[in-house]
């Protein structure tokens, strides 16, 4: 460790905490590569999948008395402080005021890291496994149905999540917190829908689009074969471009008086049925 | 129609719109017991679960070009008002600018009503069905989360959604608008996780509690009996009394690095999982 690797900022006006909240907006993320991943859970989620930040901004007055964060006891901050420490990495000590301003979630527990942009190109993804089940979003929105979806994904092992001319990119800080840090632990794409259309055709992926406009039901597709879950924004459901590339239009069934669901919540009532399937095939 | 009935105001710093917007606080929402609904789609869903409007603010300018708001062709924000002028509601007319200080969502259409306060007592659920089914949410935070929970609830027509030691209430605003106006058209209730408790007890109704400490699978347990599923909070998850109280606890299968679903995923995937089971005994 040596000692340039360390330094201290009590400023709120620090350029350097400015350049960290500038990274709030979308297009700042794009131009610098970067984001921001904030909190114990997120961030050590993050390390074990091997991401390397490039720096990590820490205010251990805030380190909570326990020494750790969250419900889950799976370390402490301090030990991974330790342990990024021992990376090399650079380390940067802020005052409680100057956390305090990058800082945008209540109940900051003084972890903060500066890392490379989440995301891969589509041909990065690891589409050859025979059995592969992928997740398709086309335009969806909200920062909170992406991360509860990445979650999903996490929980039934996808093998790709991809974004099709998506409205929010996976970094946004609020994808990361929601996805509490599984956005890190999942092979991640964006791209338009044409391109995701190509590649799904390409790699021989069957998708099955969740639309109201269809009498099958989500149970009655077979996903023990390469398949893609497909679904599309909050407002306006998959596109024509998406129905018409699909294997299989599939509808969950609804009884009530709205007859839509959280997408989310789509997403994962599809992905279990796929699991399901694919256990007792 | 009387003209004592119909109003314009244009001021925003009208008495009348200062107290809409102190419905926003919880506190004042359960002092006066009612509560606000924004926008076409939650407020045709209102109407037609028999909510008759206190008051319906109208901002006509605002009514989208082509009549209808949402992607949902279920009717017209002008038919909307004309329905409901007929019942004799007083209907309020605001300016644009007043409007726009009442309103707190983004895209508004125009239709703003205020209304009773949401929810029952537990004493009136409809609990004497045979195969009853529950829902049943302890300390769940989020609206976001509560309102996705109520559409699965809808979707699925559980007979009962039941808040234990609720943080947030059924009238929320974000509540209403998350649940798209289905919190109208489904029996919602409040109260102590003690007197859920008595309640389930008294009622002869299973609690089918989700839980991490468990091997059993929520696939695994007879949901054509009286259930009710019980979710937890997002960061602790349900407490003992409830994990005492559960006739099964059940865990969904998670096989991923971050070991937790989204709260409205999870209450999703095992209500499914008991539509599936219904649907085929």
């Amino acid at each position: 460790m040596t000692p340039s690797r360390e330094l201290t900022i009590t400023s709120p006006a620090n350029p350097r905490l400015k350049a960290l909240l500038a990274l709030r907006r979308r297009r700042t993320r794009e131009e610098t590569g970067q984001t921001v991943v904030e909190g114990y859970e997120e961030l050590a989620l993050a390390l074990e999948a091997d991401v390397r930040p490039r720096t990590l901004f820490v205010c251990e007055e805030l380190f909570s008395p326990a020494g750790r964060a969250g419900s889950q006891d799976i370390g402490h901050q301090s030990d991974l402080l330790a342990r990024v420490r021992e990376t090399g990495v650079e380390v940067v000590h802020l005052s409680r005021g100057a956390y305090e301003k990058v800082a945008y979630r209540e109940g900051a527990d003084g972890l903060l890291a500066l890392v490379d942009q989440v995301g891969m190109p589509l041909s990065s993804l690891p589409v050859d496994r025979p059995d592969f089940l992928g997740l398709l979003a086309q335009g969806v929105e909200k920062p909170g149905n992406l991360g509860a979806m990445l979650r999903t994904a996490d929980a039934v092992r996808v093998d790709a999540v991809v974004a099709a001319d998506p409205v929010t990119d996976w970094g946004n800080p609020n994808v990361v917190r929601a996805s509490k840090g599984t956005v890190f632990a999942l092979p991640v794409a964006s791209a338009t829908t044409d391109a995701v259309l190509a590649w799904a055709g390409a790699n021989d992926v069957d998708l099955v689009v969740t639309t109201p406009e269809t009498d099958r039901l989500h149970t009655e597709v077979d996903y023990t074969r390469r398949v893609a879950v497909v679904v599309g924004s909050e407002k306006h459901g998959v596109d024509e471009r998406m129905l018409e590339a699909a294997a299989h239009r599939v509808r969950i069934p609804m009884r009530g008086k709205a007859n839509s669901l959280n997408v989310s919540v789509s997403a994962a009532i599809v992905l279990y049925e796929a699991v399901r399937q694919r256990a007792t095939r």
